[in-house]
């Protein structure tokens, strides 16, 4: 029984608290049989006298043109915070402890919009390249389909993301509501490099301005270093059209960089030699520090990891093995490691990552966990390629400030690219909380 | 000018009728610039005054709780061959010229149902274990959630797909109608594997048979050294739950294998020494070839491609620069080279393969055409990593025969597992049809 031993000597503790080594349950379930408690019929035979369920006896639902999820998925919704489109900010946050995989399906990817979603006719749309140009360029939807195109899956994170772990307190909130303003798809469109070559680039040119169709001519400032990089006119968003939401039928998408300069329903593409100084750049995403200066032009959303699984609002079912489960991300590159603690940070394991791990895109880390139905606390910790580390929280606070009360509005300051590590506590009962640890 | 000249000298002719080498674009659009044709602005001002459209004044939609497509994308649909549910086969096809990326979003991914899409309430529903096995075990949603998970890319496609290819005369339909019934989605479940083996696995069992919880009970034998190496129990696609088509809550994949074995509403395991004989195995997927023989036990997807960009139904709109695309896949592994002809197969360019190459998932290829405006008859020919090749129409038809009249229901003989090459014709008035070649 030479491969029943080996199993059974990866299933060895790999930190406190009941973290096992990653590998346990992907080298054999044979040991795995031995630990799981439980479900198991007496009998053959009570498993073949299992009652015909009312859905198997009669025909089902017909399929329609374009799938839904099914009627009982009806709680997985993102929330939004103005759900009636006033003239307000609307947010409208993924939840992540009700998806699993590597990236969002189209429905719940995240959308921060200051105007709803502009109803924009693609056939009437244009995009022009201009300014600092030899010769200005216009663009239709059917014009750029016939440029060279690239896929790639990346996330897209609002600089507000995880706002409400600037709190002196633990906010009492679900992962949802925390992280939710992150989001991960495959987008595919032109590089923009290839556009502004055509046009012809002014050597005097050092920054382009982007400007979004939508009432608001919602506009951000970008390095032209970093459009000639990875900058791409996304026009698919998983394949399909992009959501309404997400900037259809054209956004500029800036793999790893602030959400908010991904400009949606862009329309202008101006070269100068000047960054515009928008009212975005200028005010919400240059918040004033502890010393009194501001941060301007932050652009990356540095690496960070949260736990998806468990979470607040998943509770736990009694002792015994469950898989602990989350998402990492860095825009600078890919997944290096992550780190995963029950015990609040005294011993850590090493977690397994899901294959492919690609660049600036969302890395599901998993991790098998045998949980002994005593009181943890649970959190990760991840690395990016690049060898930059998740800060802990008291670095975030030391540099950025706190605020006093509970924050959910990331227009509140301190509120921006917070990346440190985040803690759910697990109880005696189940039940899951956020705390600081 | 190093960096330009570099950039003409790649766009070098590939191949015949105007293929480009396959990184002439990713090079620079130096080049591009001079060839592309059109679409300038007379100068910058004109740029700047653009009009703002209707969208551009005012609110826009309210982001949903759940998003969808822009009512502009209405077209973008699978095509049903029962929309109302009559009782008998229903088949919804996805639109592959209408999408564009490595996979296929959940609301186009192709479905077969013999009876619809039975109802499934998610907390009422089990899966057994069972028959050759040391403790028969029952599983509930809840409890494989507790069972470590994988995510994977993976196709599934129906044995039947490209079935019109085997009429004598070529079916003058587009490419969702010919290869509609094959789709590509990120996998996320619990390994067969695990379950099997926490079950404990009775050395006479050599097969397992899958049976489904619709109305038809549907089964297929699966050989238990498949369902031991990567089949899996998928609960998410694409990141949230699975469709009610595609399976709802849970269905086996089989990554690579005819897309009947992949059995949806997966409710019994049970292990045997034998193959069941189901309906579909007995009779559906065992057609009788030309020598008189039945085909049986078919189970891989063999590698195939076909373009999608140029195809019937995207007229293309005047001579200039287009980008050829289309996917390639292979139960087999990874794709390892994909080659296109403009000329009818007399010579043959490279195209660029989409990273991540994955095994046994879809892979897009594009590749930089200057259509002159005459004649041309595109076609791909894909390579998979085990050193298969895409056989010639010729050949498949040898072996397996052909059907007189155009068919396009894939329970005629022989419909099935057509692996061999399509043909683009792009005329001079820029239309594209299905042709022999």
């Amino acid at each position: 029984m030479t491969h029943q031993r080996r199993a059974l000597d990866t299933l060895e503790i790999a930190a406190g608290n009941g973290l096992l080594h990653r590998r346990a349950f992907l080298t054999s379930g044979a040991a795995l049989a031995a630990a799981m408690t439980g479900y198991t019929l007496s009998d053959t035979a009570s498993a073949q006298q299992l009652t015909d369920a009312p859905w198997s006896t009669k025909a089902g639902i017909p399929i329609p043109e374009y799938a839904t999820p099914s009627s009982y998925e009806k709680h997985v919704v993102r929330t939004l915070t103005n759900p009636k489109g006033e003239p307000r900010t609307q947010h409208a946050r993924t939840p992540h402890h009700l998806v699993n995989g590597t990236f969002t399906p189209n429905g719940l990817h995240f959308v921060i919009s200051h105007s709803g979603a502009p109803d924009i006719d693609p056939a009437q749309h244009r995009l022009v390249v201009h300014g600092l140009v030899k010769q200005p360029l216009e663009f239709t939807l059917d014009t750029l389909a016939r440029y060279p195109m690239q896929s790639r899956m990346t996330f897209v994170e609002c600089g507000g993301n995880s706002a409400p772990l600037f709190s002196n307190e633990p906010v009492q909130a679900n992962v949802q509501t925390i992280h939710g303003l992150a989001s991960c798809a495959e987008w595919t469109g032109v590089m923009l490099s290839t556009l502004l070559e055509e046009a012809g680039i002014d050597p005097k040119a050092k920054w382009l301005i982007a400007e979004g169709a939508d009432s608001l001519a919602l506009s951000r400032s970008v390095p032209l270093s970093k459009a000639l990089d990875d900058a791409m006119i996304a026009l698919y968003q998983n394949g399909e059209r992009l959501m309404p939401g997400n900037g259809y039928p054209m956004r500029l998408l800036l793999p790893g960089w602030e959400g908010n300069m991904n400009v949606k329903w862009l329309r202008r593409i101006k070269l100068v030699d000047q960054p515009g100084m928008s009212y975005y750049e200028a005010r919400t995403y240059a918040p004033v520090l502890p010393n009194g200066k501001a941060y301007q032009f932050y652009f990356l959303q540095e690496v960070k990891s949260f736990l998806t699984h468990p979470s607040p609002g998943l509770k736990m079912s009694g002792p015994g093995f469950y898989e602990v489960s989350g998402v990492a991300y860095s825009a600078s590159g890919r997944i290096a490691k992550v780190m995963v603690t029950a015990d609040g940070g005294r011993t850590w394991a090493q977690a397994a990552l899901q294959e492919p791990v690609l660049p600036k895109a969302f890395t599901r880390f998993r991790l098998p966990w045998k949980w002994d139905g005593g009181p943890a606390v649970l959190q990760s910790r991840a690395w990016d390629e690049a060898g930059n580390v998740q800060p802990t929280r008291a670095e975030v606070i030391a540099r950025r400030g706190q605020t006093k009360t509970p924050v959910t509005n990331p227009t509140a300051f301190p509120s921006q690219h917070y990346n440190g590590p985040t803690s759910w506590a697990v109880a005696r009962n189940g039940e899951v909380t956020h705390v600081y640890a």
